[in-house]
């Protein structure tokens, strides 16, 4: 299994504006096939700062996933909106544990 | 390197009183050894549910970090507050990609 974690960062005050697209993009990625989870969380502290978690079955579906029409349509958005930081990593995941 | 993915859904109503106990947990977390990042989000589409990612240098840091005053702290401003769902997962992190 993979699991991906991500940190997006845009001015607060384009929250708004980006929810739209963010509501397409996570619900179409659900639908993927090999696509565990996927949610975006809007930091607790710090308006603006997107955390981005995902869970794939393997690193084929993922590598689909950044093909598809949906994401590219996210990232088209995103130009457009402004992004002023982004740091988005897959790890393969070993031993789990619940906590 | 270990990364924890979780869920914790409360009523959305609660959120504002529930910040300030976040606040706390997640800023003394991130001062602990062995803590590479902690962070929680509150999902851009279901308000309440909050989305918990941290990475951990190893196993011992993560057991370490459950038996802290702050997570203690936490644990009993949540049962205060009511958890209508949560599960946190921590997995051993194999293969890392930059995507």
């Amino acid at each position: 299994m993979i699991v991906v974690t991500g940190n997006l960062r845009i001015a607060p005050e384009d929250m708004d504006k980006a929810r739209p697209h963010m509501q397409a993009v996570i619900e179409a990625t659900r639908k993927e096939d090999g696509c565990l989870s996927c949610a975006y969380g809007e930091d607790v502290l710090e308006p603006g700062f997107v955390r981005i978690s995902q869970r794939w079955l393997n690193w084929q579906a993922l590598e689909a996933h950044a093909k598809t029409p949906h994401v590219v349509a996210w990232r088209a958005a995103l130009k457009e909106i402004g992004v002023l930081h982004r740091d988005v990593v897959a790890y393969e995941a070993g031993e789990a544990r619940e906590l």
